[in-house]
């Protein structure tokens, strides 16, 4: 039964790349095949809560833009607002979506209001599911927007905060784990500092491990299959965020000992606020070991902030793909659109053409990244570049009985003298070019 | 004897705030005891070779602007170069110095020929060391100028150029030694990619490891008693280097076993290229305890590029020496003033001024730093504010036996709702502005 | 008569550099004479009526932090605010204030009721000014808050909201010459685009010229003594905005002849975001002979969005105070501190300290400018630099009857060929640090 | 006669989109009509001399990686590497080429050194222009590479080097003329300012516009019947550069009065660099009536330099041409290549891969951009959503003759209280997406 928030309205179709139908498909067609695998379940594409339902319009100069029927209400307009939702799902035909406790449940006077609400509100998700085959990519606790988290959650410097926040976590965990979420996020908004001048750096990691390992703990204790994964960013809302990018999320789980039993969740714009490309960050924690799962969208190269919008460059988005599909494709994770519109944006529509926009360039994205894959296209040439390490003189110097004054002699010996070759940049990128 | 280089010319001395000679200390006092060291034994100033001696002025749009008697030579012109280079040092009073191979002696046309000529050159610093007091503060490889490197130095597609670049560290690393060296630094100019389309991140990042291993073996084989220092640098000249960060330099060393083998060099322009204040890079370098040393600089907050200039903010230079001196101040590490005159800067006098400024705002900083420290200006606050983790409460919860369904259920039977504090920072801003 | 917000506390005096006062001035001495003026009467500070009574805490990822006792109301809830500001300008001695409409009056349901509601508060506002013999400086309304202008208020698409947003001019400007006001400023924080796709840019730029050319038209028939001025901004909340920076908002004035009618107001975090330098604003807006007032506060140079900071980098400011005072000091405009506590800084006290801070840097980088003015320190080296414009080759190189041709046949007999000469950066730079 | 620099080669040729040969078009096709014109004189490619025939792969960390055997020479050197440049041009089709003089003469050791060089290689241009029936798209003048520019040329403090550049300046256009250039350009790399402390802002403008008016009088004189083209660029080599973006540049020629005898030559890098989008620039200089040409190339989003490679993102560039095909296309603008291969790229045949590449990307957005524009398929949505200016209320606000106060009393009077309507931003961008 529909809410009649989207209007009259068919569920979305894949019409084909010739379609002028903006309430089409022109490329996602979810039972395709592409390497092997429908396309659906390659890009298991969520919906996340947050942007599409709770956020209203407003930045920070400027309040409400958006008019929706649930915005100002108790249980009652948060059930409206699942109801809203799920029709959404349902229409784009995206597998999963994703929440935090906060999106979904009214604001409570205390911890024991919140979770009597959250879990009121799983309630509903619950039988809604069932009734739409839709599914719980991953759930999250909001930990960063209410006012005693404003100095950190389990970074604050005071420990009835980090308990509240364990608490917290622990009613999203077992929310997660009712809906059969296939993963467990955490994004440290506030694990980070405003000044080094009130800020204990050592004691504040300390207590951010400490709290991971109580997650990691709990996970087995209940059994949980899904990964739990950190999402890096560098900064905003706080100056410095200890999840800085994966290079650092990395080395803090190896400094705790963390390192097999949280991934990452990464982001296109976070990579591009700390100064990475997204394929860097995706080709670094599938070298790591610790990729997880990825919030798709676009940070405009222009706006120092987090502009999370939809995204829209298919040659990029391909070399995001490709990153995936070489580390061999999502596991537990999916294509999260962590994407709002844009604040003049203000009709129901907007919100289903968004996402057509978004899932339509992932799906020329992943199979261009998929036939480059097929061909070697790149994969070829870079086995041919790096074929001196398989060779003898590789080899030796990889032996780890070899020292440094035995490399020494064997140059001064065979007065090796290397010669450059072309790293044949534009070739590669004209080869890239031929398939988006 | 001098070489006329800098005319007629006295040695830089102390002459108090109120001086205005343009050749003289007005707040760097070497004998001067700041919180029980004296000011010299603090601050530890190295020049840097490469940039007072070699740099021309040249930038991607310009050619050398700079005319020094000793451009344009083989052996000879070395040798007139280093009279004048330690001819500044002790003008200047500075007790250290740093240089890379490349920056002291000829290039030769192949391996052995850089290797003879180096070893011709340390002849000379160790007699000019003798007769001048000056001292080694670190040795290092130029594995990035020449075109063999330009496609990495360890993390080079062909194993020759891994060899050649072993090579060549063994040979200043020899050099160091000999010299006494206090350090050897490792600077991964071209350890990084301009494109992944070429790139085996996972291959290149293991012949970095390794390398690291080959020269941490070679430090133990030998005795070498000096620290091993990265210099983390985020980008340039290549799009992304893989000593990104303080963060990523940890965590590589992690993944590697290398954590206690190896400290980092920390580069004021360095961290802000990288998207970090300064003092960020140096607190999370003591808290992950491997601090070793600094390069002193400043880079124009406008420009994207490493601009390496004199420092001369001094209230900024405070918050560094305050994180230095938290941590314990330098052991075997030092400023050394990694900055080059501005390109319009001609005269050899500006090498004299540039030097005599930075080393006044750092000895100004310094002052200020071991006061706030002294004063326990920030301290003592901090301290207050992090207070109730040493109480029941934070106790409990770092305890390792408590679980996170404990901390829920406390939560919920206390009804814990924890209640905001300020944060002060302005307040603790304005200390700070009592004291620079 | 108290209103207690600020518990029992005095008017903030002088004490002098040594005081540890916090609640003191340490350096700003409102008497005192520098260069021939009164401090207070060089500085003219404000205070800055949104950031000090309005913000709440809130960001992007977060809600309110603060809680103060005029929150969420109506007319009574705005006076009491009104009572809270003039006692803070009060307590600071703060000559100036500055405001937009929809800080100091309700939000009204339609224009009839915003212009009710503000001509109350100006009532109050006219009572108060009275009583406390504090001014404002210059008034401004907000056409960016509401939902109405989300596309722009000059320059939307819509008539209609141009026809709303200059009838609210007038009621702003209206409501500064009723209160003395000696300015009146507009800062355009949604005349720009979202995305080129939906945007008419000549048309917009037009629609923004008719509005200024009706403000001007206006202060003309009023008589309003006051500067009319616009602050320069290049993004945020939009991906671009038309008055980008000091050198855009000439071009457009002189586009559309208003060049003699609008001037600046200069905003040290908007310079940062243009990607200039604050003196560099200053010394262009002073070259151009468009320089009005300041906006005083920080950027965090690490953050790519309006942070809003309260200054405390004394080295910076006196770079821009010696701009200001080069080009004559202020006349019509001050130095309103358009800065905002940190979100976590939750208590009252903190407003006076945060201020109690900017002014003394502000105090503190004035004298500084002040004495390198009075001694020539920079300008009697600049002058010497250019000496040669004012002899014969300048004199005749300038004559707009010399013509390229006849500079070409100069050249080549008189075989010109010049030698470059040091531009003493690092010189220069410690000449600064001897008043800093 | 081929010189045999690029081994047994054929003409490049368009195959078709899906050729798979590396050295052929796959989308350029110079005879293909679209929007009404040949593919040719839609895009007037022009190849750059400095990029790919001087540029020797040296970074600023880095020397000379490339091998070429032109290098290193006088007259005889210049002269082999014409022959290779009008061969590469004849190879690629490209119908045009750019060039300063010091790309093509040896530096001589004075003025008239220079001239003579220049002179004897414009009389192998012509011959060779001649036989190949390649054109000139524009000339300038190198006035920032040698020394004696490093303090600006036009904005010299030393007359002395202003009058050395405006003689060069002569040369250079006097070349062009006798090439028939068709146009000529001024891009003032030193023309800014490392540091305002030695800096006179408003003398050195006045000198900029001093030498413009010099160079557009010498046009008229002449009877030049190209355009005079201003190069804008934000920074690098120096810390501000005047030039600093389209916006400033139009406000500079305003000042001086030369609006309409100068317009731009827009470079994508230089745009990004100053924080803008390509595409905005365009549309700027498009509305201001100052559009000229393009320097075709890209920035890397992640350098904060000047990287200047070979574009490769057809939905940027598409955006991009679109811009100048609805300001009407090139009149005696092109495309010119101001891109360089990435120095690894050390083969021959690298410098006609990176051309092709960037060609045949060129291609797609231009025929992206047309089919755009014929569709109307941004046009008339644009229309749609400014129509309410045609109207009456539209009307009356721009009518000269309204003033604030009747607007405000039309407001009161009618009660105007606009509606929001949805900027459609995500819609306008999947429309994109059908065509790129």
């Amino acid at each position: 039964m529909s809410t009649g928030f989207f209007g009259d309205i068919e569920p979305i179709r894949y019409e084909g790349p010739e379609s002028t139908n903006p309430l089409a498909f022109r490329h996602y067609n979810p039972d395709e095949i592409v390497a092997g695998k429908r396309m659906e379940d390659h890009l298991r594409f969520a919906v996340a809560y947050w942007h599409s339902f709770d956020w209203q319009g407003s930045d920070p100069f400027g309040g409400r833009t958006f008019d929706r029927p649930w915005y100002d209400g108790g249980m009652e307009k948060a059930k409206l607002k699942a109801d809203v939702a799920f029709e959404m799902f349902s229409l784009l035909g995206t597998p999963y979506y994703c929440f935090h406790d906060a999106d979904v449940r009214p604001e409570g006077k205390d911890f024991a209001e919140n979770s009597r609400n959250l879990s009121e509100i799983v309630d509903v998700f619950e039988r809604k599911q069932a009734e739409t085959g839709r599914k719980l990519l991953w759930g999250t606790a909001n930990l960063f927007s209410h006012r005693r988290f404003m100095s950190g959650a389990a970074t604050n410097p005071d420990p009835a905060v980090f308990a509240f926040s364990a608490a917290t976590i622990k009613t999203c965990m077992d929310a997660t784990m009712r809906l059969g979420g296939e993963n467990y996020v955490l994004w440290g908004g506030r694990e980070g500092y405003e000044t080094l001048l009130n800020t204990n750096l050592g004691q504040e990691l300390d207590q951010l491990a400490r709290m991971l390992h109580l997650v990691v703990d709990y996970k087995h204790k209940t059994g949980f299959k899904g990964a739990i994964l950190i999402e890096p960013k560098p900064q905003e809302p706080t100056k410095h965020q200890y999840d800085y990018d994966v290079a650092t999320v990395y080395g803090f789980l190896k400094r705790y000992g963390l390192e097999n039993e949280v991934k990452v969740n990464i982001e296109q714009g976070h990579a591009i606020l700390a100064g990475h490309s997204f394929e860097h960050e995706l080709a670094l924690a599938g070298t790591l070991g610790i990729f997880g799962s990825i919030d798709m969208n676009r940070n405009d190269y222009q706006s120092g902030w987090d502009t999370d919008q939809f995204p829209n460059n298919v040659p990029e988005m391909a070399l995001a793909y490709y990153q995936i599909l070489k580390f061999g494709g999502f596991t537990t994770g999916g294509t999260n659109f962590d994407a709002k519109l844009r604040r003049q944006s203000l009709d129901p529509q907007d919100l289903l053409i968004a996402h057509i926009g978004g899932m339509d360039c992932c799906a020329r994205g992943l199979k261009a990244a998929a036939r480059m894959l097929e061909d070697g296209a790149l994969e070829t040439p870079l086995a041919a570049r790096y074929a001196g390490w398989t060779g003898p003189l590789g080899q030796r110097l990889l032996d780890k009985g070899t020292t440094l004054d035995q490399i020494h002699d064997l140059v001064s010996t065979d007065a090796i003298n290397p010669t450059p070759v072309s790293g044949r940049q534009e070739y590669l990128e004209n080869i890239v070019n031929r398939y988006v």
